[in-house]
């Protein structure tokens, strides 16, 4: 049985996952793959900090260029994260002529087009599944089951932690900020949330994913983005009176010959099967022209899932299928044949919109006036009955459209935003279909 | 470019499907695979029916033999359906040289082994992905993407007219045969629909995946079947008041170092993930040990999601994974590695038990006793009150169970079924977890 040796870079709570499954699972990883996997070196900063797993004597070890010019490895697996050093280490190890696995999408949907050319130049793969949605298999669905699908749209909950805090809310009706704390807590937000909660994490993950979907280069600026941080408690609570859940959706669409993207909280009715993916859960909808809709449900993160995914790269390889996929499909190729990007990822949609206004006769008439100037007509409405107390100050109305144009929604904004009965900048959320 | 020449064997729903996407997506599956596909061959039985889509001139034909042993045919696409004579079919294609990608779960399910085993010998493929859960690549999905993971539990929707019927029925609270009719009016039941509801379609496609997810050798008179056609209404209306639905369930799980399976009526609670699959609809849920629950879902048949597939399918031996694939995983190995095959499917779970009983005091402590007295313990009852006109008839009683051993669950069916005061053999159902 041939053995295929492995440099890990990283021991943290993915490298971890590799290695436990990498021991426990052996005969089995041996009878799927027909080879055997073996580490030769892992790669940390500080080799003195407790680690979770035995190890071999001798592998572990501070000396990264060692390992990744080691002449008897094959495969090396990125684990380290963020650019630097991750992108050097990636080119270099490619070079080197090594295979490289990882589950970085940092570095993926930033420097993506970089490194698979350097793959291509080298005749050696990178395997990425555990970068997108950590545990689902959802590269190799789009790049592989639903390769006969012409994809008009995808729409995923991409990032768990964002998921885990907007459930807290909506289950326990606790605040942004309590629900954050809960997270931290139970390990599924990090100290520093910043780049879940901000919406990048689930950008980088929907530019890797629809790159593959779509065959079209995504930068990441063209990707409008909001995160749940900027989201007020209020409209999580007129979500739910109208039958909706708000979700942390990330949406790519063919709309007329261009793609649209953005990351942003939405709404998304309660009995859809989105509205239904719960706490660290991450779920990707997938609709292509023969199939129609597919969706994916499952761990988007977590040490486990995310090593289930690297090690299913790990046998791709190992079983000589990645080589293949990669030879013809093309990946990250300089002159992708999909739709060009749109500028303003603005895409035709039904928009939950909350007013903040002076509660007099009219105010409603003169809202939906100026709306249905623009085109866009009124599904739903909301607005409380007003106590003395309310009085002189502003009081929210929530209106629900139907599919509108982007544009017209924006432009009617400033209108209505300028109107003397409305009292703060309007709150404009997209609803799902 | 590469041309690839395919032999299609048959031309109905599926085999429409395939020639459509072969046609209308011939740049994109270029660009997918670096290869052409061409249509050398299509054989039907009846060349003068009118068909959905043109051909060019010549290639429309009944003399299979001539496709099959056709030295330019590189790939056979079987979508004529049934066990003869697509066996001998497929296996004198693979002994030809010819690679096989079939949508029939019927002939894999029943003469999988055999049909493997002379692909291997040929050293050729067989790619199934359109045989379970049409357009849905579950397939990939268990034998690659989850490849890292002991698989724990699979449980699915595989059956799409049961589930149509099902679905009817809870939201229009129709009967059986009402539901049904409208399934055939819709297209989604055929004129005779005793393999889908009787269970059948589902244990085939519940064996195949099964054999891949396990790795175990499972003979389909192993696998407990009951269909949606012994569904009595009331039981799905005791089910709604209780807060779930009835999905026919094909449900696979390791017990004990066994492996238990059973296709089944089964209670899902209304919020499962599950239990919000509707319509034509298939889903599977896939527990592993890494990857935790994962659910995939879509559209388990019809002309082009099944074509997607197959599609898919064609891709897969163009690019070269599938050789890879099967050359490294000996799929229907002769001996494989994963656990028997329990004798009678039987798995612990929850029950819902539905009582005829003549209404009297002591009634229900005189069951919940001898439920007890095997360790079924009482989760829930149902008794409504009665009224004059019931007196002397049997009224039902509906127990739900905690989780208990299904084996102590029948001996005390037999007991309590042997009471005076029980009227009618007891409805047994599970409910899923
Ligand atoms: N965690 C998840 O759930 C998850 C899910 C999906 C994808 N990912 C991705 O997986 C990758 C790893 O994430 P993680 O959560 O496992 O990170 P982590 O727990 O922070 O582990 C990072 C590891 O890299 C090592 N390292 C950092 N800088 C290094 C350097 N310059 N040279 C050598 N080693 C260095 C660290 O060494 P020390 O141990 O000595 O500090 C540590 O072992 C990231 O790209 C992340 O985005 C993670
Ligand atoms: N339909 C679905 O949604 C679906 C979904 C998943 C899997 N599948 C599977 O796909 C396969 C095909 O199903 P289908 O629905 O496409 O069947 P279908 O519509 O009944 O078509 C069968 C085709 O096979 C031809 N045929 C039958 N017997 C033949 C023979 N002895 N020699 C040559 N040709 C013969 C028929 O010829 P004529 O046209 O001349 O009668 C017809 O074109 C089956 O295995 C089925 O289980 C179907």
């Amino acid at each position: 049985m041939r053995t295929i040796h492995l440099a890990l870079l990283g021991l943290g709570t993915v490298g971890t996952g590799v290695a436990r499954i990498l021991r426990e699972q052996a005969r089995h990883l041996e009878s799927q793959s027909g080879a055997r996997f073996a580490i030769r070196w892992v790669v940390v900063r500080d080799p003195s900090k407790p680690r979770g797993i035995e190890l071999e004597d001798g592998i572990l070890t501070t000396e990264v260029d060692r390992a990744i010019s080691d002449p008897e490895v094959d495969i090396v697996v990125e684990l380290i994260g963020g650019i630097d050093p991750a992108r050097d280490l990636i080119a270099r190890s490619l070079r080197a002529g090594k295979h490289v696995v990882t589950a970085n999408k940092a570095v993926l949907a930033k420097h993506g087009r970089e490194l698979f050319g350097v793959a291509n130049a080298s005749g050696r793969v990178i395997g990425f599944e555990a970068a997108v949605a950590g545990g689902i298999p959802i590269v190799a669905a789009v790049a592989q089951g639903l390769a006969a699908n012409r994809i008009s749209s995808l729409a995923g909950i991409l990032n768990g932690t964002s998921n885990y805090i907007l459930t807290a809310m909506h289950q326990q009706g606790i605040g942004y900020d309590e629900a954050l704390a809960e997270a931290q807590r139970l390990g599924f937000a990090e100290a520093d949330p910043t780049l879940d909660v901000d919406g990048n994490d689930a950008l980088q993950k929907l530019a890797i994913l629809s790159r593959l979907a779509f065959q079209s280069r995504v930068p990441l600026e063209a990707i409008r983005r909001q995160g749940i941080d900027t989201l007020a408690d209020v409209d999580l609570h007129f979500a739910s009176e109208l039958g909706y859940v708000i979700k942390l959706l990330a949406v790519a669409r063919e709309v007329e010959g261009k793609l649209a993207l953005r990351v942003s909280p939405t709404l998304v009715a309660r009995n859809h099967p989105l509205g239904q993916v719960h706490n660290e859960y991450n779920a990707i909808k997938v609709t292509g022209h023969a199939i129609g809709d597919t969706i994916y449900l499952g761990k988007g993160a977590g040490m486990m899932p995310t090593a289930s995914s690297v090690v299913a790269d790990l046998l791709d390889v190992a079983i000589g299928r990645a080589q293949e996929t990669f030879r013809s499909l093309k990946l990250w190729d300089e002159s992708p044949p999909g739709p060009p990007v749109s500028d303003d990822g603005s895409m035709p949609n039904r928009f939950y919109l909350r007013y903040s206004i002076r509660d007099e006769p009219g105010t409603l008439a003169r809202i939906a006036g100026i709306l249905g100037g623009h085109g866009i007509s009124i599904a739903s409405v909301i607005q409380h009955e007003t106590s003395e107390d309310d009085i002189g100050s502003a009081v929210p109305l929530i209106i629900m459209t139907h599919i509108a144009r982007e544009g017209a929604v924006r432009t009617a904004l400033r209108e209505t935003d300028a109107l003397d009965i409305v009292r703060a900048p309007t709150v404009c959320l997209h609803v799902a279909d």
